[in-house]
């Protein structure tokens, strides 16, 4: 799918401001990728699909996620998080976009997980610092981005977790272990949700 | 096993400023479990030892968490958390002590866990909050551990999470878990390391 097609899907899924921040994530991440030697063409389908589910019912989230066994964790914590993965899933469903990478980029682009892939890492990273950003530590953010994607994407972990404890705010188990995964723990070889 | 016993075993096991702060979280965890109907002995008993392994050499440690087939996950994190797992298993191992809720208390004072048990709290509470201790944000948990057990658990969670962040050091899931437990989180049922 062509970068003008995807647009004018997702341009009818969403409302104006939110289109124009999944633009903004789009130029975001295709210097990003550029930056750091990811598949541009890659970047830019995940950019545009990343909020692909942002605007869906929250019933309509819940029926995708217990119909498609998604992490029954998922319906515990803040439905803010729900967008993510069953936006991967109709992305796969409705289109022709079958690549594991750009899926994975679209459904952990708010949590992120350990192990992150660079294309993960350049769509998580796009949505925390793309320019209409305005919350506190994001000039940091966008700081470390011009060097070291890794460094960046600690400090938003960091800086997202920070905030949900501040605000007594649940924190999802991928987004402390993606942060815990950048310090050099590796997990556990079961099954860990 | 009494209370003149227990103490003559840890006196023996470790210097003297850790003794001495030994014998406040057990004043401290005798007043809280008075406060919230708890066991006062399981309090004192599992407070007396719950640094009992404190003084252990890694290597030693180590042997034991392989040996026991305890979570590998541990051996990935800081060794500071090393002692209170291995605590239980020696306190368990040399001397009389089978109670789980004990053991327990004694495993979990460091990390603590989802769905802790009330003396679990308490032991965890008064390691954070016995008189020597000075850390920022120490007077607050003080506070509210005068009136409620899961609110101070929740500030003192709060506060260890935020501290590590700041240090960029890892957090153990455990941690993590406890955190999201006391706001309603359940978890799922499966092995969850």
């Amino acid at each position: 799918m062509n970068k003008r097609e995807a647009l004018q899907i997702v341009k009818k899924q969403l409302p104006e401001a939110r289109y124009l921040h999944t633009y903004r994530v789009m130029e975001t991440a295709i210097i990003l990728a550029r930056r750091f030697n990811v598949n541009e063409k890659k970047a830019e389908l995940a950019a545009i699909f990343h909020d692909y589910a942002k605007n869906h019912s929250k019933d309509e989230m819940k029926k995708h996620i217990v119909d498609q066994n998604m992490s029954p964790l998922l319906l515990q914590f803040h439905p803010e998080l729900w967008h993510a993965p069953v936006g991967a899933f109709l992305v796969e469903q409705q289109f022709d976009i079958k690549d594991p990478n750009i899926l994975n980029a679209i459904r952990f682009h708010t949590t992120g997980r350990m192990n992150m892939t660079k294309l993960e890492k350049v769509i998580f990273l796009a949505d925390y610092i793309e320019p209409g950003r305005k919350f506190p530590g994001v000039k940091e953010v966008r700081a470390k981005a011009e060097v070291d994607l890794d460094k960046a994407l600690f400090q938003s972990l960091k800086n997202t977790i920070a905030f949900l404890l501040e605000k007594n705010q649940t924190i999802f188990p991928d987004t402390f272990k993606a942060y815990n995964g950048l310090l050099g723990i590796k997990g556990v070889d079961r099954v860990d949700e």
